[in-house]
């Protein structure tokens, strides 16, 4: 089975939203094992949407429209799909009663122009909207009277309409499009897994694995670049879950030996949360000292649930003063070595530490730009030092990029030294 | 003129990358006065490429490819082009040059596969590639004997080829095809401005200028939710830049009058630039105390250079003891009426300004959930409290949302309260 997605939209086609809906769906479709060969786009136009919807429909077997189901004039997708596969549009008594019953939670009187939103074409089944107003509905080809000259008859042809906001799309595609699209998945799935890797640039990373990056066949793997951190990501296609399991363990298992420690993680994980969940196995409580971050390590580690558990909070010394009021960091050493120093990182760390009574203190100091550097401390130059109960380290960095690429890339690699300090 | 933009790549037609080329391309169409009615992506395939290509030229007189320029056995747009517009790939000498040297450059020998990169189709105008190795290129229709039939000969018709990486495509369109496309340009120019709303929720800002979302015709106003603001987009379609100003203004005037200062800003603008305007033209400095939010304004407030002139730093008081240690808070207050209380936001907000000596402190404290919170004090609860030389001002919030969306409503409520304490 192959798919093909239609966006609609006249706002795409003028680059005002991202065309998030279609990158969702293809990552549910390659989930699924279904190819998809075409992403299109048209806007809130009948006569180009009809036409799109033909050509999908001659060249693939699965077709999903997104967008367009909306109350208003400018939403034609009910009227095009209506026409193009020659049904009628009929009002759905259960759906007119959902919507009549939301508009009464609201408490808003429901327009005369939301009952269109009622209208499915003949035969459809209806997929309910849990989230809003509009529902989806799939036809399958071979139930109307109007399939396509010449076109295969045992042919299984779907086409499914959805509505656009990704809050809608979402909850209605994993509980009732996945489920169905099921039992025509193809029997080869597409498998994949992002392993993460802090501390080299792309092309370090590149030197590495160069030759696995080369790999063609049922596994490949992909290289990614972003701020403080590079993705490998391993693909496979294989006939199931386990086997393309089976597939990635052994790609995995090469790269990591190569990588060792600089792998932080996997998929969706963060460093906050890999450094949190240390944090928490070894019932340790960090403070922080920001200086050039700003308070971007506190949020970024409060940004995981449970966070209190382990994150005590800090000073963000912005300051030169601060410095020396919050950090214990004495006056005459920010004269001698200046604010941004080893000795004034490790005089932070130590401070908050101590004052907040936390078993790890972090602290970082750095010029992040665009103005302050000097030829000896340039911009991007950035000290973070982590003091621990024994020892008391510090590390020199020099980070490229603007302002917020400096400070994103300095918590990253704060947040990476708590990780390795406390060991995988 | 109006063209269709092609993006190349299974990676996009995976879900793996998001297609930005075709916003940011689409964006620029737009400006220019260019209709755009298209969107494909096709995958590195041949064929479906060589189809797209064909659709794409039979309808619109400007199409655009993004992608499949590498140096890679994956990359087939160059073959593609030149066997759609049967021409043949010449290899050009200058390109290769410049290849060779950025090599050397990077101490690295160049890989023989590379040396296809230099290949253009005959008699196309090549658009040099400051940032990356794949020129671009422009082909006009009517220099080629290969016109497709039936096509109206004094038709102009353009067929250009970006490469994919926005690091590499966006210096290229700035510098070479924007000044090439103007001649083309429409007389229509699509002009717009954005004005951002902080304070009130999408269905409230709706219902104060529903009749002004209906507008018709030259002049359009869409409404985008984004968290703890609204965006009200108005897009007007004019002769030139002027008179699309003009016919902005006009909307714009008309909305202002509604929402009077709940609009801190337009376009790019962000809410802690504004405020930092504010501080920076009345002299004031300012210190935070957060709770819930972690250190997220002071990374917000850190993001814009040169915020060191206002922005003293302040405190992370995750911890309940640390409200006491840092902020200047009884514990006897914290146990009486809890750490998310009024008193308590109020202690902090004069705590932090008295200990950082700053003309302004602002203090967060609330629950972001998911746990944490009670019956009385429920998720979402947070308390802002700023104070100043002469005033001292609390206010209760309840905000929605999960973990990440209370922290980021507080602090823009939180930045809010500044900038409305600075007047505008």
């Amino acid at each position: 089975m192959n798919a093909e997605l239609i966006a609609i939209g006249t706002e795409l086609l003028l680059g005002y939203t991202v065309n998030s809906d279609t990158v969702y769906l293809s990552r549910v479709l390659a989930e699924l094992g279904i190819d998809c060969y075409h992403h299109v786009t048209v806007g809130d136009n009948r006569q180009r949407l009809a036409e799109a919807i033909r050509t999908a429909l001659s060249r693939a077997d699965l077709v999903i429209t997104c967008g367009g189901l909306g109350p208003t004039v400018d939403d034609v997708t009910l009227e095009t799909i209506a026409s193009v596969t020659g049904r009628r549009l009929l009002l759905n008594p259960t759906i007119l009663r959902r919507m009549e019953a939301r508009f009464r939670c609201l408490k808003i009187a429901m327009p005369k122009t939301n009952v269109r939103q009622a209208m499915i074409p003949e035969g459809a089944v209806i997929f309910p909207n849990q989230t809003g107003t509009a529902p989806g509905f799939m036809i399958k080809r071979g139930q109307t009277l109007l399939a396509p000259k010449g076109s295969d008859p045992l042919r299984i042809c779907l086409l499914i309409a959805l509505p656009g906001p990704p809050s809608e799309l979402i909850p209605m595609v994993e509980k009732h499009l996945i489920p169905r699209l099921r039992q025509y998945a193809g029997k080869t799935v597409i498998h994949s897994k992002t392993l993460k890797v802090v501390g080299l640039t792309e092309s370090a990373v590149d030197v590495k694995v160069r030759d696995i990056l080369a790999l063609k066949g049922k596994v490949t793997v992909g290289i990614y670049a972003h701020p403080g951190e590079v993705e490998l990501r391993i693909t496979a296609k294989a006939a199931s879950a386990a086997a393309g399991e089976q597939l990635i363990g052994a790609v995995e298992r090469r790269i990591r030996k190569r990588f060792k420690g600089l792998i932080f993680g996997a998929d969706e994980e963060t460093l906050e949360q890999v450094a949190g969940k240390l944090l928490k196995r070894r019932h340790l409580t960090l403070a922080v000292a920001e200086s050039c971050t700003g308070g971007l390590i506190g949020h970024r580690l409060t940004e995981v649930p449970g966070s209190s558990d382990y994150f005590r909070g800090g000073v963000v010394a912005y300051a030169h003063s601060l410095k020396s009021a919050f950090g214990d960091v004495p006056a005459r050493m920010i004269q001698k070595e200046g604010a941004v120093s080893a000795a004034v990182a490790k005089r932070m760390a130590s401070g908050i530490r101590q004052f907040t009574q936390s078993d790890l203190g972090l602290a970082v100091t750095g010029i992040a730009g665009p103005t302050g550097g000097t030829k000896r401390k340039p911009v991007g130059l950035v000290y973070i030092a982590l003091a621990g109960p024994r020892a008391l380290q510090c590390r020199q960095f020099r980070f490229s990029g603007n302002r917020s690429a400096v400070k994103l890339k300095a918590s990253q690699a704060a947040l990476d030294m708590v990780r390795k300090t406390l060991g995988v």
